[in-house]
């Protein structure tokens, strides 16, 4: 969030605000003046997201000012993840008959909610995203908010036209919209799965895949298959719900995953590699040893570890030796220009820096592709063939 | 250094050691204050040594408060690393005709001196190691600090019976001590190379492999020669220096080291393996692309890379999950117990956990073995494979 600027000074309602989330005047004062509550820009000055977790109220959430009552769209909270399935789901899920077992897909994390009446995608920090908002309100059926205005869908923006996690392992032609939650306004509270599906269904709105429901003594069993089944068409891993959504879900990831991550990671190994690297490690390392492999196995693992993290790495070392930049380059397609141009606003003011190329005219809209410079993994890689230390 | 007591309170005369360091009295009260300047226990209280690097002072120096003088004897300074030598060299080392290349031995630094008639043995950070001064009287003619009170013997301290990093690749039989630089008492100045290698050669003072005197840009090519074969015996590396000690040395490493630290780290990953990783693949990285590596050498050391990871980490996570924790084995031979009782008390100083077996006597000495439990790796295991997440 580094380089934003606030359009107005904050609109929070001090008295108000401090009644509604139940924290002291003294509390929201301090939280205004630390700039921990801060106002969206542009036409949405009346929302204001928190931009630490505070007591309760978790990262991401917004504060609506401008409905006839206030109202809070929750953050998104973390989901926990395993490192040993079958302790984990006998620790964690053993009070319950099944769990549910949901695909996690790789995209990003947006939440869609009617806000005085327009359909709006919240980023994960709780940003407007107007790429997101003209994807969201192309994509779902309005009638869904008309009839259940109080609701919030949390989902998984999928696809090659994505401007953060560009993937072609979904069947997906542009991006798409998989709801994998739906909480309400205010509590939070998330409503069960069966609920939940059939919900989705009625409005033919797209959600993760439900692999099945399983006891919890044979689900490591059932998901160990499944991962290794999506892992090989390089999707992401597996959410592990209680039906009823009272138990705090787990994810799990895939091998493939774990290295796709580490390859991206290492094409910037100086901006993102140091991040990645020690937890990915160490899910593999977990992973080999649940999964007693045995010698060819681990041996190739070892390989797929190994070479995710020293060939990207190698190759941008190579081509910046070679005066040639490394970039992430990504691509977005919209319906109108004028989304565009918010769309740059949006990443300039979270300090996100781009460089778009001119749009290309489609049938149905406009591709424009983007480059992100990764400045530090080039700027070190420079120096280094320049003779300097690290 | 936690869990360290001092002795007494500092003998430090601020009066004398601001004269003495050219620093003001004040900032000398504060270095007291805070800790920074810290007396050793024992029968050493005389003297302090510095935990930080203070203005131009080098955190491990050692005030002397004894003597008839005042003296100090200067932390050793960190060798900077390179990851690309041809660069390297070409930016750092071409303003002289020749540049001198040495091994760069895998053991623990220490310094020895004459410390009021004694000769004692510093740790990089100052403290005064017990076993480490035994050795060294026994192994260096003491006729060398006779003749020269005022030198300081920057060494290895290397071989299997070794505290702290034991390795077999070397002729060593028990410990033995290389000598890679020498310095003087309070100015730090250090020996040209020949001066230096001369000197001790006469006193048959052991010292650090003199690979040769190479043109600055021709050393790439014979250091990656040396580096290929001795990183085929499990040897660390080298160091490149200026024969006349005035432009900085330059350090550069063997791929087996790097994989054997990460070996190490990753045996016990909670507690070293998050340090060790990321500096560790940089330096592959780095050196398959100078190297220009073909598919299959760069394919081997992506397996080397990635089974120096997994393996361990693997390993340890079976056998925590059988309930049998890891340690740090090592072991020692000491020819007086009496300096095995002052070293459990170092170590115990210095926050150290260790537990030690009874000695076994041998004709020259005891052998002592000893286990350090690498707390964080075993306990996190542990919960892991009771279900808890990371």
């Amino acid at each position: 969030m580094n380089g934003e600027v606030d359009e107005e000074s904050s609109l929070v309602d001090i008295n108000e605000t401090a009644i509604f989330l139940n924290l002291s005047k003294a509390k929201v004062r301090k939280l205004i003046e630390r700039n921990i509550l801060r106002n969206n820009w542009g036409q949405y000055t009346n929302l204001i997201r928190f931009t630490k977790k505070v007591s309760h109220i978790e990262e991401g959430s917004v504060l609506n000012y401008s409905d006839a009552n206030l109202e809070i769209i929750r953050g998104f909270p973390k989901i926990r993840r395993c490192l040993l399935l079958e302790p984990a789901l006998k620790k964690n899920f053993s009070s319950v008959d099944e769990v549910a077992v949901e695909e996690k897909m790789n995209g990003y994390n947006v939440r869609a909610a009617q806000i005085n009446g327009d359909i709006i995608a919240f980023t994960r920090g709780g940003l407007v995203c107007p790429y997101t908002t003209e994807k969201v309100n192309e994509l779902i059926d309005p009638t869904f908010f008309e009839d259940y205005p109080n609701l919030i869908l949390c989902a998984e923006m999928v696809g090659p036209d994505n401007p953060y996690v560009a993937k072609t392992c979904y069947d997906v032609n542009s991006l798409d919209f998989f709801v994998f939650d739906i909480r309400e306004k205010n509590s939070g509270e998330p409503y069960p799965v069966k609920k939940r599906r059939e919900t989705l269904e009625a409005y033919k709105i797209k959600q993760v895949n439900l692999f099945g429901y399983f006891k919890p003594k044979d689900a490591h069993k059932e998901i160990t298959k499944i991962i290794n089944e999506i892992g090989s068409e390089e999707r992401e891993g597996v959410v592990v719900k209680d039906p009823e959504m009272i138990l705090q879900p787990m994810k799990y990831t895939t091998s493939n995953s774990n290295c796709k991550d580490l390859e991206f990671g290492f094409k910037f190994y100086n901006d993102i590699g140091r991040d990645y690297l020690f937890s990915r490690v160490i899910r593999e390392g977990f992973q080999a040893a649940e999964w007693n492999e045995n010698n060819q196995k681990l041996k190739d693992r070892c390989y797929r570890v190994g070479s995710s993290i020293l060939y990207p790495m190698v190759n941008t070392i190579n081509s910046v030796g070679k005066n040639k930049k490394v970039t992430e380059d990504a691509q977005i397609k919209v319906t109108r220009l004028e989304v565009l141009d918010l769309f740059k606003q949006h990443l300039n003011r979270s300090g996100i820096e781009v460089h778009f190329e001119e749009p290309i005219p489609e049938e149905d809209g406009y591709i424009v592709k983007m480059k992100k410079l990764n400045k530090s993994t080039n700027d070190k890689t420079e120096s280094i063939w320049l003779g300097d230390y690290w």
